[in-house]
């Protein structure tokens, strides 16, 4: 409700626009021009009459802000909305306007629409993250860094492994996201009770031209009060913004000061300080957790607003216009901070190696156990190198010096036996097969 | 995020704007304002600077949504609102402008107070849904209808018990938004790491001024990351619409078609139907339940943010500022509708009269059984009535001509016992006693 | 944390233990058992040797409290049940037990294993639930009804087609269930940071082999921290329970008293009172409402949870188990609970006529003015019948005599002819048609 | 519903049991027992037969299991409860049992009963943190480190403040805790439809005597749908669980392997590692995390449940019971989990120091600026400044040796002076001040 001031902030302007008052009145007037075009088609008015409808179906005739506060009588906006339009409309095309429909009717296939109109949107800087991710995952196939389990370095990884888990989570957000718009947003004609009854014998053919017209599914009942196809786009938001936050929390955390790993993009000032220049704030990260922090809940509210009474919901359906409306204006936020991150993202391999380094060479302790046991017996490796990790933390040394140290060790090791095992190189597994995987994904999924 | 189309419907106008992009920047400026002019009294500026900054702190000079774009750079608005209120004011003393200040300082106080603004409004609403409630609960403290446990009719009850728990239920959410409103607002001051270091010695003392001025609570420390304050406000909130989604269901309920025992006030055509003069749309509850829905996820999005990083938060906060805005909004709007709802409210006892006998008096086989064991026994007297009861389920009849059928009764209790038995008005146990209870406490709660 | 009084309240005792401790640990123990197949067909470790631990891997032989009470001290049940199994293994077997995985390996297989085997156990559920609606819309295609909107009545429907809105949204529900399970559903084996570091080369294989015995999806890479997986079985668990909740609404509203056109199967006394036999407690669906009530936080809790840091998560990962485990049984609970009420509705169609008829006519007023208009005009037939309409609401008469009172309407129509407009069988629209559309979907999803 | 392995690896068993299936049979018995003393007080059953229920109402005496499964019919445990106790009461006395009661008012009081057990625990762990982190305060009241703002280090603070600002925080907690325990929970007696009509005359003297027996709130009226009580509890225990995460957070982020600056303890190798010494998992702040991830929702639900019909909910009421026994079990986990964390806490001074000056003193050079400005005028100080924090940054040097290095600087400042301006303990502001006001509140709320 103070979407004037911190909208802009962060959704940006296009999708923000994709859900705002227009843009639903305008879903709304593209519902009742369907409406009046397949009736023509099923014979019921006749064609210059859906012709005249359909042409002052144009959002900028009406105001949003009136016509809402019309919509409180009735508890939705469609009435003023078909009162405004049928004003409009000239001459005995008049009085076809919203011929058969309920409200819900026009709302619901709205809903429908604006989805789908935002959704494009959202699947675009989806696709711009994904973009960045692969081009991340590729040339960052050997970069080493530590990789980190509760925060604490565990094994060395690579930069592009960590670049291609973020890929395949956005791949998989991307496929739900393209599912339910391909084949989760239907029409919604049934009238006032579901029966399409003041239609007649023609009401499935209306039904059908309508859906046709709009380019939505054909539903096969009613669904005023049958919900999942909304509830489903808030569940499929909310992993969308999960993976962005995912992705956002770990810039924000490779990016703090003592790890700096990697920095946001910060042309035009972005997050900087001119007088704290080692301060670079991960600003565009912390604007996608900040709108991915919010659609969970939204998602919730429409899955819990599934309970609906009867024929039609006594506030449950009411609860759903804004709450999928700041989903979809949500999600679409934190895909495109999170796709000017990525896509600027500057990666920092020198750090990773120096934090990978830090300590000691102890991350590769289990490889020189594994490889010292080819001759010394398992029990006897990991005691030997269990004492020198000891060592090493205790007395600030390397893993290196430790194990050098050991004669026991320097019996069946050479130095150069021991170099090996500890360089991280020679410890990373899978990690490049996995990248190849994810970028070979990439590729089938998404065309160049 | 298409408020200017939903807005309307569902929130009134004064809240809408209370919660709204001006509001926030306005609450923005007094915190400025205020801070200047606490440090004027600490002694770090002079007074005609700060008397000078005041007089700039006007929201009418600036714009929300060019603040809104700006502060994308930053993630907040209040960088962009300062460098344009430095460009305004005059002279030497713009160099004050923010003094000592971080963003959040700015942010954290303005939302408080809104949030306090915003509290005032709703309070005026609940007290007129108290109001309300009280004259219900006193007009109808003899109003018989049937209680309704699981939705099926279970004993006699009176509408002014039901009006009495309404009442109650919403005295004590007014308890908790006032104990919110006078003990839980409080001003942020700590600069950029919460030391209030670029103010030197003095910083405590303009932290206190700065509460002082705006008249909030002086923290003991700043709150930048210790966010109960923000996250119960939520709660609170959330409280109170569901108490008022408590009372638009069951005016729902009454108002169903078949039940028919209160209905909406209908002036201006709301709700109504000119074809179906039957139909009364309880409109108001649906509103009010529509908003209520919305409440608690909002809540849970404040409370789940409330785990933040170190000195300030990276997404979690900059996640409250439109969810606590559309919190207050949507708490104002609930309480709005019902308040109009409630005052209005048509009561019908005749057909609470009529739906209590529909059941031919199985209601009272209870009370006909406690009255008969004091003369044949408890289990005799169980096992007679509970055959009647089945007989009167069975044949469609009343209990009191089953009872009257009945020799083994009839031996012991005269016609008039048995009416006497079956008299609701004899059945309603302290019903009468609870509805002066709570007036009471409406009494002394709520100064005329 | 109440479970073991409230659990068989809500949950049968199937589902229960499908997602209790036993059953955690028995897929802990199948996911230990396949990594060591796994690891001997890659020629990791002797084939006897996997053997060996794979007949270890029985729940039986350890003690859920007991793991988990030791468990505490790493965060997660795997180091005690690895120790555990090593001391079950006899001989040099033991050595190879849990070689190359890391405690979330063993965690999310198993996790999506208890979730295959409570889908399962779900998809029984709702597959009755299915059935038995389509057997009640097919048996009440023609029984006419109210349709009501926010709880007013408001024109004709039929029984079958509010049967056929439930049966399409629970097959919307079962198709996505039936997605999960089938494709949503993967291994997990990355090791300790995601690279199989220590498996060497043959760890995709290893991977590969691993997902193949447990008949699980592979990875494209490992998903320690990309939890779309869990969120979204989260997710579609709450679209199954909201399905499950509207349909126990749409029950316990039919049962009221007040309308009383269905009521849940009694047998064993279920929701009966001996004392107040008009009352029959909508139990079934009270339990299935309180269900689904719980499962949209659950599911909530488990997308905000997807934000988690690196190669493994500090909380939200730990959070998941007991919330999914939950989410999976109060779904299956309502789902269950559904069944029986669906199974034994008993439907009332005399009541539901009788209902219909109390508004006397007034919901075919429509058709009414449509027949009148091609008569006497839209405008004037308008007029007419919402001044009759008028009447019949004042008078307490019905529409009929109102309309045959009317001489301007009686110079058109005949009484036969108004009769026949009046007739709700007339007024049906596509009623018969949707549900012989929705059975039709029926038939081809779900085999006989 | 996975309680049995996991329960132990979060809860300590005292909470975990006082809110489990015997712990709520044994308030349910508790609740039975006042009736019965309250009503022979009233003078409704004889002194004798009250003491001989009280005497049966011992939990050991019935099994929770099965109690819930015979629940199952009636939709929650009294029914079942009743007639075991009364099978279990000798001679006359058992027909006394739960007069006058209905299954809600035993089982609401029982939910009273059960959470002030269990806030009892809360409070001792919350008792238990702030003392923790008031000795952490005061002994680190000096102890220089960076203040970090989205994760970037920002400006000297010390970790006094850090754990002073912890302090506070919990000291909000604790404080809504105690207003919940103290006036939050009422005792429940309403009879069948909320009229206490069985009881007669006397029915608010027993409502008296059965709140004071259980040292309970007396309530206004009976709140069977009013739920407010128990929606509150469900937001002060996350309000309380939300502050528990903020702590967990700092922690975790703290005890970074690249931060290091604190760690926690590591008695019995929790969360250690033999092969990766430097390892140290912060597995007590994972733990708190985890069960704080998962409170708000929990409380979300019971705030949405208060939606509840007329006298008895149809499911929300019933949805209330294993959602606030999780929001207890897992506040206490998070509450017992971060006191021993904050009881262990291993500081480590050095490394906070060694951290803040690896930025090379550009934190300081906010107030370099301000004490050179005094002599070179604010706009020449900031410019050498700036520049000097560039020159800093880029080449890796100290601002100490870039600011030597300016001569325009070098004029006006001695190398003392510049020493003085870049030593952070000169740079604290108010950092000790707000130390000691926390702990003079401590001081004030916690009796010593």
């Amino acid at each position: 409700m103070s979407e004037d001031l911190f909208g802009p902030l962060f959704v940006p302007d296009g999708i923000r626009e994709a859900v705002g008052g227009r843009a639903w009145l305008q879903a709304m007037l593209d519902a009742e021009a369907a409406l009046a075009i397949a009736e023509a088609r099923a014979g019921l008015i006749p064609a210059g009459d859906a012709e005249a409808i359909a042409e002052c179906c144009d959002a900028d005739r009406f105001d949003p802000e009136e016509i809402g506060h019309e919509g409180r009588a009735a508890g939705n906006p469609v009435p003023a909305l078909v009162k405004a339009l049928t004003e409009a409309v000239p001459g005995d095309a008049a009085r076809h306007v919203h011929k058969g429909a309920t409200s819900q009717d026009i709302t619901d296939t709205a809903a429908m629409l604006v989805a789908r109109r935002a959704l494009d949107l959202i699947l675009a800087e989806v696709d711009g993250v994904a973009s960045a991710c692969a081009r991340l995952a590729d040339a960052h196939r050997e970069t080493i860094m530590a990789g980190r389990t509760l925060l604490q370095q565990a094994l060395p990884t690579t930069f592009g492994l960590k670049a291609a888990g973020w890929l395949v989570a956005v791949l998989e957000a991307r496929r739900r996201l393209l599912t339910v718009r391909e084949s989760g947003l239907a029409a919604q004609l049934g009238g006032a009770a579901g029966t399409l009854a003041s239609l007649g014998p023609p009401g499935i053919r209306v039904l059908q031209e309508f859906a046709r017209e709009l380019d939505l599914a054909e539903p096969v009942v009613p669904w005023h009060t049958a919900r999942l196809r909304v509830a489903e786009l808030g569940s499929v938001l909310a992993l969308a913004s999960g993976v962005t936050h995912k992705l956002a929390l770990d810039v924000v955390l490779l990016a703090q000061t003592e790890v700096a790993e990697a920095a946001e993009p910060s042309e035009g000032g972005r997050g900087g300080s001119s007088t704290l220049p080692h301060k670079r704030n991960p600003v565009g990260s912390v604007l996608a957790a900040a709108c991915a922090h919010r659609v969970p809940s939204l998602a919730e509210t429409l899955q819990a607003a599934m309970a609906q009474e009867h024929e039609r919901a006594a506030g449950a359906w009411h609860a759903e216009w804004e709450t999928l409306s700041d989903a979809l204006a949500l999600t679409g936020g934190a895909a495109a901070a999170m796709r000017e991150v990525m896509e600027g993202l500057e990666v920092r391999p020198d750090r990773m190696r120096e934090n990978l380094d830090a300590t000691g060479g102890l991350l590769l302790a289990e490889n020189v156990t594994t490889i010292a046991a080819e001759k010394l017996g398992r029990l006897e490796a990991h005691e030997l190198v269990e004492a020198a990790s000891r060592r090493t933390f205790a007395n600030e040394s390397t893993l290196r010096e430790e194990l050098l140290a050991e004669p026991a060790l320097r019996e069946h090791l050479t130095p150069e036996e021991i170099d090996a095992a500890l360089d991280p190189e020679h410890y990373l597994g899978s990690a490049g097969a996995f990248v190849d995987r994810a970028l070979d994904l990439y590729g089938k999924e998404v065309p160049a």
